[in-house]
């Protein structure tokens, strides 16, 4: 059969195994040297095509490419950027088919969440609107867990993985310290619109009392009152409060527990600071010493820490992502579902990428308890599995052992292009 | 010979590697059964003492307390607790005596930092001034390496080697992020005095232009227009800036930066936390869009990442405050001493506890690089070793496994004592 050129990107916010997918990825591409020839990987994500900045990853020895699957962070670089639509910005996708004739590239592999799968379900549209023979495949990636139809998202299970450690480990530290000291401990957690991340820190305690005793999720509305009393309760009961916090903590009325006024490239609110701000709260009304932590890139970065079938999935995605382009299969995404609960077991099927594009899955309200601060059972029997196992990178010098890439950049043969 | 029982406490902030210390203090007086019988353990530091709040170690099983080694904080509770002296406070050290001499309690092992020192030297001096046959060994612990005369403290090498970790794992995040989005990463640190902590993160990069790009010391007087041309100048030649910052930045007044009432970019006045309001501040005067994180009791209850070296001297001060104290050597310290950089050698020395309370030990001046932005060659040196060798705990269910201690109280037997 013709061979053709592959190009692979990375999108959105990067996370622990994201290079695991990359690795997925590109392994299968050269295990099917017949039909893929070369992988062109964006510099910055869909950017690199657009401008036609490419890394030659044939350059890369099979040890660089295998030491992806324990190298957190988007080794090609990754970029906040949505395409816009075809009708009104058509310049753009006819500069995108002008960089993959140019460079005889059929397959697009791109790794990313929700925006990106949208840009991922335009560009798959090359073939059928503008007649550039192109199979688009998105391969999932998103530590907030917010993709639809995939049982969970690539990304997802190590961060909570590091949060469930880090609350578990914290909650030790404050409980040893509690009779003379710090009484309350307050850990802020990503995810913006749902509380995925959050919940996952329940996966620390389990019986009566065990921390962290306060969980706040962004789908319940922030009520002082009913925290400050659960707070209270905790302390005079426990001797001491762990409290997990969403990023996307807000009021009733929708505003932010911490709205910093930031936007990003996206035009989404840019939050940070929850922690200290519920913190002073705490203070304010009930008086006790406090400490907080915000976990921010090293939650999503936690390469140490991350769970093996986490990085397993990655790979696996990835893998599947490549099966999927040399069947044919245009506006896919390889998503991960769930066979069996315990033992866990999990599969790898196709799903139409405009089912998945532009929709968030939120946490299903039977996976918060009845009065809003913590996990139920069925919460729990579904996170459970994806923070099992351990894959701990290679360490050198007392220090993770990360991929590193030569990136060495593909000759341009396009004029430059204005994005 | 006579055998008598032994009192160990816990004190201080706590560590990742503390309970490594009990472990080996522990197991040691099971070794030596014929001269040491029952371990007490004080319940929250010197206060189960005072109070008679002592936990009956013998009713641990081996297992459990093996278990230690591998579990973070303190599992006998610590306190922030100082005694006062002997002369202003003589009740309080005739308690101790009551206690002890109920107990039959002749050794004294005391684990912590430099207040901790300060208070088993004074514990110490029961046997000369007031007759009651003890001998106190301070066993050290603190994760910010202020610790006189030891070579290193045990507690930090596991920090440290969380910092270096953490900063090279989120540089490589925001690396991948910094062409569309992040420019600036804050990584905030403990180490109110001395910078120790904030020089591990330094050990995350090594080439020119490796990340951090600007390390911030509390030796090293804060100048607002130097860091912002630091930073510009990073963001302009790398593209992005990766900051570690001690807790105990200061401007040359020595006002702490967390504590100098300033705003954020948006007049927000800052709820405390330096990350935060340097931030702020790179937002104010550069415009870069930022992600700050503050690991709090993360870096020290980070015992799933802790150091090798470090478990190995956490144990080993332990086991050789028994042999001190068995040898009748009172108000020793156990110390650590180098003995060879590459490959790196110690070994663990007697030192006398007088020379080691209430002594600071900050950075050599010539382990801050010349712009004070950064470390030097000797002092990579000297922070390399104590990251050395990995020590994963076991893991259960995708978490780390703890000691669960049944935590037995021995029974009063004195009168309560208000302190």
């Amino acid at each position: 059969m013709a061979q053709h050129n592959a190009f692979y990107a990375q999108s959105g916010g990067v996370t622990a195994v994201i290079n695991a997918s990359a690795c997925g990825v590109i392994e299968a591409c050269r295990r099917h040297s017949d039909r893929i020839g070369k992988v062109y990987a964006g510099h910055n994500g869909i950017i690199g095509a657009l401008t036609e900045d490419l890394i030659d990853v044939s350059q890369e020895s099979d040890e660089a490419i295998a030491a992806l699957r324990h190298t957190p962070a988007g080794a090609f670089g990754s970029c906040r950027y949505k395409l816009k639509d075809i009708e009104t910005h058509r310049a753009q996708y006819e500069r995108l088919i002008e960089v993959f004739r140019a460079h005889d590239i059929r397959y697009f592999f791109y790794n990313g969440g929700g925006d990106s799968a949208d840009t991922c379900l335009k560009v798959s549209q090359l073939s059928e609107t503008m007649g550039y023979p192109l199979t688009a495949i998105h391969v999932p990636k998103t530590v907030d867990n917010d993709l639809p139809i995939t049982d969970n998202s690539p990304g997802f299970g190590s961060v909570a993985k590091y949060i469930a450690t880090s609350t578990l480990e914290a909650s030790l530290d404050i409980a040893s310290m509690c009779a003379t000291s710090t009484k309350v401990f307050v850990l802020e957690v990503m995810g913006r619109h749902a509380g995925w991340i959050a919940a996952a820190g329940a996966l620390a305690g389990r019986g009566e009392g065990e921390p962290p005793h306060l969980v706040i999720f962004p789908e319940v509305a922030f009520d002082r009152a009913a925290v400050m009393a659960r707070v209270e309760a905790s302390v005079q009961e426990y001797g001491y409060c762990v409290i997990v916090v969403s990023e996307g903590a807000r009021y009733e009325d929708g505003t932010f527990l911490a709205d910093s006024g930031n936007t990003d490239a996206f035009g989404h609110r840019q939050l940070g600071g929850v922690a200290p701000t519920l913190a002073g709260m705490i203070k304010q009304d009930l008086g006790y010493k406090y400490h907080w932590a915000v976990a921010d890139y090293l939650q999503r970065a936690a390469r140490h820490l991350a769970s093996k079938t986490d990085v397993e999935q990655a790979y696996a995605v990835g893998e599947k992502a490549v099966e999927l382009a040399l069947d044919g299969q245009n506006a896919k995404m390889p998503a991960i579902k769930r066979t069996a609960d315990a033992p866990y077991d999990w599969t790898v099927e196709a799903a139409p990428l405009a089912e998945v594009a532009n929709r968030e899955k939120f946490m299903p309200r039977d996976f918060i308890r009845e009065d809003g601060f913590g996990i139920t059972e069925e919460c729990r029997r579904y996170l459970a599995p994806l923070i099992q196992g351990e894959d701990f990178p290679p360490f050198e010098g007392g220090l993770p052992k990360v991929a590193r890439l030569a990136l060495h950049k593909v000759e341009r043969k396009l004029p430059t292009f204005e994005i």
